[in-house]
Order: C-alpha cells, then structure tokens, then sequence
C-alpha cells in the first residue's frame, strides 16, 4: 500500500480538468492499491454540489495493456446496476488518459466500508453481489487470460524453492509439491467460464451495514471457472482472520447467497472442494513468494503463508465436501 | 508516509460511536503523517447532511505525552477563527480517547490542497495566515518547548558524523561545523518568543485558489522565537522545489503579508538572515540524519539535504541580508 508518485496540486487540478467534474477542491493521498497510486478527490461537482473520486495511476505497463478490460468492465457492470463504481471519462470519452507516461483513471467514490469480522447477512450479501456480478458479465464482449492461474502458481512457488519454502514452514515443501500434483490432475475442465473477479477478499468489499455498496479492485479479474470465483470468495469470507477456524454459518450464508441469485450447478458444487484446493493454492503462492523477496523489516506488512496452508488443508479434508454438498 | 495500524470497519465505527458524529459511512487510510496513521471518515453526521473527519492514531509515545498542547492549540485558534481543524471532543468531552493502548484523535476534515509551485497571491496569503496564528496563539496558555532547536541540530548533524555529512557531499562537513558554530554565537536570545508553527512547508497549507483553507499538522508547534517561524516559513515557500533559486516574488509576498497582520519588528527584521540559517540547518539536520538512516531502497523517499545546505548559503550571503531590510 503505497503512494509512488507524488502529485502537486497544480498538477491535479490539470488533471481534473480534463473531465466534466467540476474544480478541485481536495485530494488526498489513499493507501489504497499494491502496485497503483491512488488519490481521493473531491471537486465542486456539476449539479451544485460537490463530488467525490478515486484518481488511480498505473505505475505498471502490465496493467496499461488490460485498462480497457478492466474499466470497461467496471462500466457494464455498473450499467447493469451493479454495486461498482463507474469509470468516468474524460472530455474526450477516453476512459483512461496519459500523465508523464503513466496511464490514470478517475473512478467513481462509492461509500462503504471493508469489514474485517463478517457476520452471516454479510457474507449473504456478498454471495448475492459476487452472483450478481456473474450473470451480468455475461455479456461482456472483452476478455482476459488469468495471469494467477495454476502454471503461474507453479511458477511463484518453484521460485521460491524446496529450502525457501521450508524456512517459511518444515512442512510447506511436501505439502505444496503434493497439492500441486494434485491440483495438475484434478483441475476441472469443463466447468462454465465467464469473467471473475478472482481476488473479493472483504478488503475488496464496501458495505454499509448488512448491504454491499461496492466490489473494487477489478485488477486480478479475468475469465476463469465461474465457480473458482465462488471458492476464492468462499476461501477469503469463510475463515477467522488468522486462517485458524473454518466458519460454516459464513460459509452456508455466502453459498446461499449466491444461490438466491444464480443457482450453483451440481457440477460445480461437486467441484468446490477442489476449486478451493486451488484458491487456497493461488494466495498461498503470491504469499510465500512475496515472504521471501520482502525485507523483514519492510514497511510493507507481510501476509502470513500459512494461513492459506491451512485453509488447503481444510478443503482437502475429505470429511469437509460433504457440506458443498459434493459427493 | 504510511497507514501503521490497520483497522477492520467494526472497530472505525466502534471509534466513531464515541463521539456524537453520526454513523460511519466510509474510511479510507490517507498517505498522510510521518509517525502516525490517518485515516479520512465520513459519517452520516448530526444535522442530516455528512461529515467528515481525519482520525489520526499516534504511534509513538512522545506524541502523546504533548497531545494536550497539540490538540488544545488547535480548539485555541478554531475559535479566534483561525483556519485550522477543529479537535473532536468525544462524548465525555475529551480531546483524544485510547484504542489498544495507542492515543487517537478526531479532527476536523478541511478542503483546499497543497500547492507544490505557489504563486505570489499565495504566498502572501500564507504570511498572513502565519501571522494571524502568532496572534491568536498569543493566550494559548500551555507550553511546549521545542524539541528542534539548536541543540537538537547539532545532536542530529553528529550522530552524521564528519564521513556520513562528507558522504552526501564533499562540501557538507565543514559547512556544517562552521554553521553550527556562528549559530552558536549569533542565535538571538532577546526577540519576542511565543507559539509557533515550525513546520509550515507547502504540504501543510491547504488551499482553495488564492486563500488558505487551512493550517495543518501542528506536530511540531512549540513555545520558541516568533520570528524563527517566518523564517522557517520564508525557507519553505520563496525557493524553487530543488532549492536551487531564489524567488523574489515570493518572499516580498509573504513578508508582505505577514505584516499586513502582524508588523515585523525592526529587532526581527534585522535577524532574519540569522534566523533564516537556523531554518536551513534544522532541515538540512533532520534531512541529513534521515538519509543516512533510511535505507537506499526504502519505500520511503529520502529527501536531499543539499536543498537546504544551499539556503543556507543564500542566508549567509551578506548581499542578500539588504533584501530583508536588515543592516
């Protein structure tokens, strides 16, 4: 969480002229985003009163080639009454424009909260809006490979190596040359795509109260299983923080959430427990890659492997895909 | 620039519960404090509109033996109107609350940005808001003595040592010994002292076009020479950002300005070459400590201390005490 450039206030109000948004009138610098710089904006606005927004600046090229994926995505979900937050663009209609070689965005404020300790009728909501997502994208004319999918987790964690791996924890190198094996075997291939978000961790999430005024943080979407989506928000709702204690009122409220909206195919039931071996898979190898090339004593926090080791091994658990309902 | 504490949403509205704000609707942790974290919170307020807020939590255990006097000062100049935040008094009327064993406040929310290339209007404006707090404080009736002062520098500069200073310029060592030395012998004892900022660079100006909005981020403020104040403020607004030239325009502002409010008394004019070195050395001091403790690759960015070792030299050049009006 970083702001990397630093923007004068000259600069931002150029900026800002460049939309029909009205003047500035405050921005803030948000430690909001891992590899973008972000800004909360509020300008005198159009209608009389003011407005607020969330500048983004892409400090990576990667992300520059997938901007009109992801905003445009932002825009049909949002035309489609999704709780996202709509691109604005600019005079020009462009929906990203170029500000010393960096690409920068301004995005709808959305209000909300990320909640860090869920109750059931959140975790439901979630499930309703994660569904909801699903079927709007349905029609969604662009596409995306998933960079995170299963090759890129062997390749993060074959990067870290058997001894690397084993520094983080003795039993991490069988466990994850195990799953991987596993994983490689079993991976489904026949499950309906579609686009996903494929990261709704409730950071990821805006609520207020039990309702759900934002999904943010599109920059890992793409098109994958549709049900992998369902275990990655499952994998990130469903457990205590530390990754300990598996919560299965959260988990019966996210899946019936979901279901409320778009019903879970037999086939796709079937294969959550798989589909979560592999979620768990995925934060496990960006964790365990990014333990060992941070500094300890970085003032970024870094997120503990294990917590998603253990969660692997509650989905491997045999005795646990009777509550997906999987045979 | 950092967020240190993550709070989850249950705990922020928990926080906003203790004061009579209304309902947390949003929080977004700001880029904003070298030592503490903030966050910018908006709640439904009191009187049907919303609020805003900046919490601030205070990471460090000195901050809050001076909270007092931070906090009080704030409430002292709201009410002589001058434009800074307000302190939010929670529900049992006190300044600042604890959360985990950690001092946290809840300050007004003001508009206005910082401007990195002031303009004259601007800087004139600042003088005067400078001067207008060097009044309003003149009751504030707590003392606070200030932890950078001369001593502080000469301890920071030290701890340097004659290879690090020599490190970042060949130059650095004996400028440093010869400064702190004339500062030693020429650092006035007899001008009028009170409560100053201390801190006054752009970053802490919020402004709306031509007019401040308003005085932040007090953290520094203490009982000391008023004079040095200007000064500092005269080393913070009248050079270019790479503290390489000079601007005339600015500082004749600005000096305007302040005694458009405050008159500069003759006594003080004529310091102000003297005190403008000490300015340069206080920055120069913490910026040279900074880089030689941060470490190259750090996320933080350092900033070059050579900025003020060259403001310095403009304040010693004799040629440019005339411009102060000083003899």
């Amino acid at each position: 969480m970083a702001v990397y450039t630093k923007l004068g206030a000259e600069t931002l109000a150029d900026i800002v002229g460049a939309f029909d948004v009205g003047q500035l009138v405050s921005a803030k610098g948000i430690a909001e985003g891992v590899s973008n710089s972000n800004w909360l904006l509020e300008t005198t606005g159009t209608d009389g009163g003011g407005a607020r927004f969330i500048l983004t600046m892409y400090e990576m090229r990667v992300e520059v080639e997938d901007l009109p994926f992801f905003l445009g995505l932002l825009d049909h979900l949002a035309a489609r009454d999704c709780p996202v937050p709509r691109t604005i663009h600019d005079r020009e209609n462009r929906a990203f424009r170029f500000h010393d070689g960096k690409a920068l965005a301004l995005i709808e404020f959305l209000p909300g909260v990320s909640v860090s300790d869920p109750t059931p009728a959140q975790a439901r909501a979630v499930g309703g809006a994660l569904a909801q997502m699903h079927l709007a994208a349905r029609d969604f004319p662009e596409t995306r490979a998933n960079g995170m999918d299963l090759s890129a987790w062997k390749e993060l964690l074959g990067g870290c190596g058997r001894e690397g791996l084993a520094g983080i924890d003795p039993s991490l190198p069988d466990l994850v040359e195990r799953e991987l094996a596993f994983l490689s075997a079993n991976w489904p291939g026949d499950l309906p795509c579609g686009v996903i978000h494929a990261d709704l961790f409730p950071d990821n999430v805006l609520m207020l109260g039990g309702d759900v005024s934002g999904l943010i943080d599109f920059y890992f979407a793409c098109n994958d299983i549709t049900a992998y989506d369902i275990a990655v928000t499952h994998a990130a709702w469903c457990f205590d923080a530390d990754g300990g204690a598996f919560d299965r009122a959260l988990s019966d409220a996210l899946l019936a959430g979901y279901e409320a909206v778009r019903p879970i195919l037999p086939e796709e039931r079937a294969m959550l427990p798989v589909l979560g071996r592999g979620a768990a898979m995925r934060f496990l190898a960006t964790r365990a890659y990014d333990w060992l090339h941070t500094p300890a004593d970085a003032l970024v926090t870094r997120k503990d492997p294990m917590a998603f080791a253990r969660r692997l091994g509650f989905y491997a658990d045999p005795e646990n895909a009777a509550m997906f309902g999987a045979s």
